[in-house]
């Protein structure tokens, strides 16, 4: 059977070689243009494929209701399984695929340029939860707030800890935010002020998005947990830090991180990201018999930060990785469903601030300028210890193995003043 | 103008005096029965009251689509707006007014005995908020967890304190729950262990549809609050206080919590609680500007929690009220969006758990037994620290003024044995 993964695959589209948009990689998303309804795209190169005209030439295999790309959310063509998301990749391949000459005719039935299309949100988002699973960065926010001898909380090695977030509030590539108002406090006994939040920060993170749903009262257990994802995308966790510092005990943040999270359009299937597993950290303590795994469970991906500022060149303040995961997604999944709770086609599953060892891999401005004693500095000459208005932040990221490169395009969001 | 809120209205539905259901409540719901697919539906006394049928009876005042009524949730006919709702509640009061020969007639066209349906989630919750705005049950947790010198944190009084929930698994009443497993360590100095938790226990809370939503990045402001939501109904936010314990720092409660929450399946309207309005706790230190309300904001509204042993009879273990609230929803709303934060049509709010300052008002295990150390004693001679295997925990709640009586119904979940 035809392996859409096959490293020597090229495609007539040009654009796709070496791009994030190869012919490896064909994520899934949702677009729309003049004239065009809503609905759903594949990417190669710098083309977007429209699904549902691109269904009507796959071949007799593919036996599912081509109207599912009809809709104007990714949830209707996640929910026809795995198999499906299989068939249609495979059939994407197979119609791409070839040198420049092979299939001329097909480009302007199924190919629109990437500049022509306004990419939305991907899916319908029901819940939303992000974990906490970077071992450095909650080392280098437990120092910050609690000194060295306390960075990690006692539960922390034992369980991916994770907090319900806000779905309403998700907002797809593209879509910029106001900076937040709400209260804060310079020290917990004096009186709190209102106002703009004064340290707006990115957080680096990937998504991933439920593609089998468990019912109420089930866990899912590690052996199945990746098989409830159906692909994984850039996610910029947006936090105000003052507000955050004065509201969250003893319950969490709240109104520090609801006030948007952005995602990319893309979502890059599972499968296509298979060639990046690599081995996840020894783990000490052991987990737990339900958390135990067994295999490569992380993902070798490039993760990159950029500050744009307004009217300027972009500078890259971080450089880290997916692997940088401490508790994999598998043991995420698990954990998350252990007490019988129910995830649904579309959930957003988040990982946490991915940061590395080093300072230059560090996932938010609060650990790269360290609470803002170390500003950060920028090409424009000025230096940030944490995101101004008209500062644009880009989110890039993508895997490279044995010459093929799998990525996710971009998730950027620029912060407008407080309203 | 016919006002559906005056008391010395009757219904020829003569089960409708005295009830929770009497003409002058007229809540919605989604209900569903052999041979009817799941559509709207109000109650009078021990009926339901189709509205679908009923519309068809509406006077010519009445101008809105009647095919909201055959959704399978109310967001439809809420999203229609409050102009809406005012109208539908003043139609089915005309319908529904009158001595008992007025219209019978009408009974067999739009009336169904309660105990033929079977009601269903009334709306599609987007997404859960849960505050913790009562001042006596946030001083009984922080006595008990970290003492009567700290026992409110230094924000408590500042900031209605709140997090989000999880909104896949906020079930309906009648739908029984398993105890959940998870980790659960003796001290955080030792390991944990893996099993169902032992200290289950409900929380007495009363529950918010959001009827209209703000735009990402809109304030709503104090005055403006109670328009943006639809009604109120009862909600037992199920807890796992030994999960809970060792999970939630430091970024909240997660397996604790979204093992299950129990709504009631009628949503009762603002306009029919305005009757029940008393004046608020008086807020020291006053509360900064965007928090500041003139008015009645509280309601009087009489609830209580009833624990019945598998085969037993019930017993009251609590009569509270939702005038023990120190922050009002007003209040709630206008935080919750104070930094932009979009609410959807049918999002649930939460009041937090409804202590009292009399220990029989107390709206938990947790604090009605102190932490274990005072068991409860119940009707058949035995007596509960936490919940039970086979306990159904039972709210019921409502409001008596002039004579008139607007209620809630119940909401009853059963815990099952862990799977």
């Amino acid at each position: 059977m035809h392996n859409p993964n096959d490293p020597s695959l090229t495609s007539w589209v040009e654009s796709a070689q070496g791009s994030d948009f190869s012919i490896q990689n064909l994520p899934f998303g949702i677009y729309q243009m003049e004239g065009i309804t809503p609905r759903a795209a594949s990417a190669i190169g710098d083309q977007v494929v429209d699904l549902y005209m691109a269904s009507a030439l796959f071949s007799a295999d593919w036996k599912y209701d081509r109207t599912v790309f009809l809709s104007p959310s990714l949830n209707a063509f996640i929910s026809l399984g795995r198999e499906a998301w299989k068939a249609t990749r495979r059939e994407l391949s197979l119609l791409l695929m070839g040198g420049k000459e092979a299939k001329p005719e097909l480009a302007s039935r199924i190919l629109i340029p990437m500049h022509r299309v306004e990419m939305l949100l991907p899916v319908e988002i029901g819940d939303y939860t992000d974990f906490y699973s970077s071992i450095d960065h909650a080392t280098n926010v437990g120092i910050m707030f609690r000194g060295k001898e306390n960075a990690l909380m006692p539960n922390w090695k034992w369980l991916p800890v994770g907090y319900h977030g806000r779905a309403s509030s998700v907002v797809v590539s593209g879509t910029n935010l106001h900076r937040p108002k709400g209260q804060t406090s310079a020290a917990d006994d004096q009186p709190p002020v209102f106002g703009p939040s004064r340290l707006v920060d990115f957080e680096l993170e990937m998504g991933y998005i439920v593609g089998q749903g468990n019912a109420l009262g089930d866990a899912v257990s590690t052996e199945e947990a990746e098989g409830h994802i159906f692909g994984l995308c850039l996610f910029n966790d947006w936090s105000a830090r003052d507000i955050q510092r004065w509201e969250y005990v003893p319950l969490g943040p709240f109104l520090a991180k609801n006030f948007g999270s952005t995602i990319s359009p893309w979502i890059v299937t599972m499968e296509a990201l298979e060639p990046f597993r690599v081995p996840g950290y020894v783990q000490d303590p052991a987990p737990l018999e339900y958390l135990q795994t067994t295999g490569d469970r992380n993902f070798d991906l490039n993760l990159e930060v950029f500050i744009q500022p307004e009217g300027k060149e972009e500078t890259r303040v971080c450089q880290s990785n997916f692997k940088y995961m401490y508790w994999s997604i598998a043991q995420q999944v698990a954990h998350h469903t252990v007490n019988g709770c129910n995830l649904r086609v579309g959930d957003l599953l988040a990982s946490g601030t991915l940061s590395g060892p080093e300072p230059s891999s560090f996932g938010s401005m609060l650990e790269l300028s360290w609470r803002g004693t170390q500003p950060v500095p920028l090409n424009d000459g000025s230096e940030r210890k944490f995101i101004q208005d008209g500062d644009t932040v880009i989110i890039r990221g993508h895997g490279i193995r044995n010459g093929v490169r799998v990525g996710f395009g971009e998730v950027r969001s620029k912060i407008l003043p407080a309203k």
